[in-house]
């Protein structure tokens, strides 16, 4: 399953980057496939896998922030893998041509 | 920390009341505090106890529905509790009246 | 339809129970039926009052915090009116039985 | 600003990636710069722009289910653009290296 992962500390103000880059570091070490966006991380894996990387990222945040917010959106499709870019590889068939990614 | 659980089973067509009777029972078998709104369920616990019966209120769905998408929030206050209603209180403390809840 | 909105302006530290307190006087000031919850507020309507409410709360957020994240979710079941309720009836009505809302 | 833009129509089953692709011609159509993700669309613009493509998008979508869930997030950090890059680059910056993308 794929899962998106959106880690804001409040009372970081403006600038959630530093924040964010320490959560890079915890993301890599899992050695799960990952996708950065404007919005977030997707990264793949199992419920168990996933949890346990969205756990360390939201703790770590707590750690220099005394209030988190930590949203998930979980895309369970079963048993396929490679869904990071296969959920947009099956739009691109149906268009018949590339999007913007 | 207070989770908001919103499971969407895809498959199951406009009606989801009948997937989302079968996660209130996981949800209060849990033993955990909860509320119902038309979105999900806001429920009250410790990061193990919350993606405990996120992931039962998950396979749950999966069982009968072959795709499955679930949301989470996490607000993290730290020690603080009561926190399904104490977030609004607060608001109505400063707004010095009650608000629709 | 009904819609979920969830503001929170970074920079406003751990506290957002003055902001959302102010968001709360526009919200009642449409007129449209709404509940608060500790995520965010429920409001029911058409698509232009929803975002006409949004707009004006995002707008008024953004006059105190330079930097401000909306979070809007809807749920449109075309007609159906009376549904920030509703969803939930729905929900008991399979159980047999009442929940905790 | 940038939304994060996801339509799920109910009753569509299993597979999305038809509707979405519906949805991908509106968005380019708009002339905003976009990214399609397994998650969503993420569209840089004004919030009258950004609403304007979400209710296309939705209405579209609507037409052919007859329950949608459509879900927006913005993130508005006032006069800066290019920031569907912009954010990620800030997060490169900090770790002194690039991420997967």
């Amino acid at each position: 399953m794929v899962m998106e992962l959106t880690i804001i500390p409040l009372a970081s103000g403006r600038s959630l980057s530093g924040a964010i880059a320490d959560l890079v570091k915890i993301i890599e070490g899992s050695g799960l496939d990952y996708r950065m966006t404007a919005f977030g991380t997707l990264i793949e894996g199992t419920w168990d896998q996933l949890m346990g990387v969205a756990k360390r990222c939201h703790f770590e945040a707590r750690e220099k922030s005394e209030r988190v917010l930590t949203m998930i959106r979980l895309d369970d499709y079963g048993e396929r893998t490679g869904e990071i870019e296969g959920a947009v590889d099956r739009v691109e068939k149906k268009l018949g041509r590339e999007v913007k990614k």
